[in-house]
């Protein structure tokens, strides 16, 4: 994409209100805008990296049969007032016309049970996993946490219906192992740690991931031999580390970006959702849900990725791989070659930016540039372009390497 | 895809109150499903349709310098209040747990102004055109056209921002061109037209594009040999076809598939949208917008490219283009052949539905492909293949062909 035509610019000032790190390093550099507390546009280089996340998880998801579906935001009170969740606290209201009451969906069990009771109803048809990337609605007292706690925002809610329990715990392991893919593609693997919480009243525990970071709303507590946690809301009843049994655990701010959980029949109980099993009798369907919300994910690696100059973006998630920073652009050679260049990588389906902007200097193109955090910079410029070539830097290293023209799609190493 | 993967099925009832075409033939063959009136869930062949509407849309708006961003769905009423669209109708109203009055997006005007008013200064950031594809709400009192009319629905809204007039009329003809191709690529070009409708206090017209339907909640009249029409809400000022000036207008009940209106400074104006002119003045921002309604796209389709066996998708959109049948599956060469064939069209990145179910009589396979309504389809059976053969049948045309199973791919011609 040529820079020039893109609309957002470097914003000199954050809202005053903003405090979160995140929020301010996404701002400036022109990824996303806030609306009010809590609740923000994506602009074009923010909703890139969204899309990027979401692609992620979408083939991380894919690859443990997850079926893509889009479920509705407005639910029936009614279908709350079955599972008992009618006054859980974050829940918008709203109503219809005719008075009939709704609310905003904060998640989705409501709906998925129903849902699939229409379509399930046989041992043959389980197990069925089916997953979106969905916006919910939370009505939260305080929202200062940037991107990683929003009023509405983007959730990939993973449900998957199981015939016992046996099947549902060999899918759980296999979604901790996507879940883990997916962190170690988004760049935050090594800090982020399997954690046991609560499991609520009806399973010993869950599983979080929380990545370690001193803006994240958890505490945990991490043995650092077995790479797992445990949560701080259960260290009265498991206060060692459930692999190894050691007291000697350290406690750490973290964001649980996130989280897995048996149901087992809990909302399918609700909705009365039984299946005929092989004999021939009636069985409730046993559940697990698996949530990822994908600004938090955004927000946290804006959170653990970032340097005085701006964002570092990890590479499979950057707005662009590559940003073309052209000087002395009054240079007839150095506008060709950069041109060269910019079509050059576009053919190659290598993702770039070209700043082709007249109006700005080369220290305003730089600045910007870092707060954008792209993992390769190509610096054209006069007099390297003399010398045939150009100056590629990596954002996250620092290091600076002058390569021939030639040789540039090879040493980007993407 | 593999058939025995999908978890939905042919449903031989659809909810007794849904009395509208399209939802019917879309419940049945698997679609969508209904959470309440005006409100459906996408499964996975209506998601897969969904997104090929958006990325035809993408692909187009993009071509016209379309910039994607996403919008929050959850609005400060304080914004309509600047507005005056406060008491507008069809708002869904909400609060914070603080007090704070929202409502749920039903457009995007009073947020797309103040935050493009951040980004935008002076005649040089002009013109500028953002989109999104964004969940729009609307309280509407009934909701009985299936997803022609949803109270929750994806809308597709470009806003462009223009330094004067003549600029904005320039656009307008260009997106006029790009929804042409769109509708074209989306199957419906033959029967929509462009259609005079209300401009509102600010302009003359506004247009839309109507296609013909006998669902269609509009009446317009024709003028068949300039294939221009005009709306019946305007036919007391504009009795006359705007082009030629007959009279012999020929009235036909249609569906609104997109429009597109020149705001001209009524936001920019509400919220002091002003930008430096060419000779340092200021100068109000002047705007157009243009939307298309993905879920009343796919739905008027559906009402106008069906036979009395189900639904019968244009190519672009179908969900899958080739639906592979096997028939006598106990047969081992039959089996064998299927799963080359199936691995070869994947191979060749063809979108493939496998029905490679056990527990279904052929007569069930042909109906529910025929409601599902792919493009091509490829029976695999016994007495086909021993002659090296499989038959291709058109679910358009009904034109049925032997072909070669070395041939299948060039036969396709997709």
């Amino acid at each position: 994409m040529r820079q020039s035509q893109l609309f957002t610019k470097s914003l000199k000032q954050v809202p005053s209100d903003e405090t979160s790190l995140n929020a301010q390093l996404l701002i400036q550099a022109g990824f996303i805008d806030k609306l009010f507390s809590g609740v923000y546009t994506l602009l074009p280089l923010g909703l890139r990296v969204i899309k990027k996340i979401e692609n992620v998880i979408r083939e991380e998801i894919n690859n443990i049969d997850g079926q893509e579906v889009y479920m509705p935001a407005l639910h029936p009170l009614q279908n709350y007032i079955q599972t008992g969740r009618q006054d859980i606290d974050v829940l918008f209201n709203t109503e219809l016309k005719g008075g009939s009451k709704l609310v905003l969906g904060q998640s989705h069990e409501e709906v998925v049970v129903p849902l699939m009771q229409k379509h399930i109803h046989s041992y043959k048809d389980l197990p069925t996993k089916v997953y979106q990337f969905q916006t919910k609605f939370r009505n939260e007292l305080r929202a200062k946490s940037g991107i990683l706690r929003g009023r509405e925002f983007m959730m990939k809610d993973l449900y998957s219906f199981h015939l016992d329990e046996e099947d549902l715990n060999e899918y759980y392991k296999l979604v901790q192992k996507a879940y883990f893919r997916i962190f170690k593609r988004c760049g935050i693997l090594g800090s982020t740690y399997l954690t046991f919480a609560s499991g609520g009243s009806f399973s010993q525990f869950s599983h979080e991931f929380q990545t370690l970071c001193v803006a994240g709303e958890d505490n945990i507590y991490v043995c650092d031999k077995c790479n797992l946690a445990i949560n701080e809301e259960i260290i009265d009843v498991q206060s060692d580390c459930p692999n190894c049994k050691t007291k000697k655990l350290i406690k750490h701010k973290s964001i649980e970006v996130g989280n897995i959980f048996k149901l087992k029949n809990k909302f399918s109980a609700s909705f009365d959702f039984q299946v005929t099993n092989q004999n021939g009798e009636q069985s409730d369907v046993i559940m697990g849900c698996y949530g990822i919300g994908l600004g938090r994910l955004m927000g946290t690696v804006v959170e653990i990725s970032n340097d005085k100059e701006g964002i570092i973006w990890p590479k499979e998630i950057a707005p662009f791989n590559v940003h073309i920073i052209l000087i002395n652009q009054d240079n007839e050679s150095v506008k060709v070659r950069g041109e060269e260049i910019y079509q050059n990588l576009l053919d190659m389906k290598i993702d770039v930016l070209y700043d082709d902007r007249l109006d700005s200097r080369p220290g305003e193109k730089f600045s910007l540039a870092d707060k954008i955090g792209c993992t390769k910079r190509i610096i054209v410029s006069k007099k390297n372009i003399e010398k045939g070539l150009v100056e590629i830097k990596n954002r996250a290293t620092g290091e600076v390497e002058f390569v021939n023209i030639d040789e540039i799609v090879q040493k980007l190493q993407l």
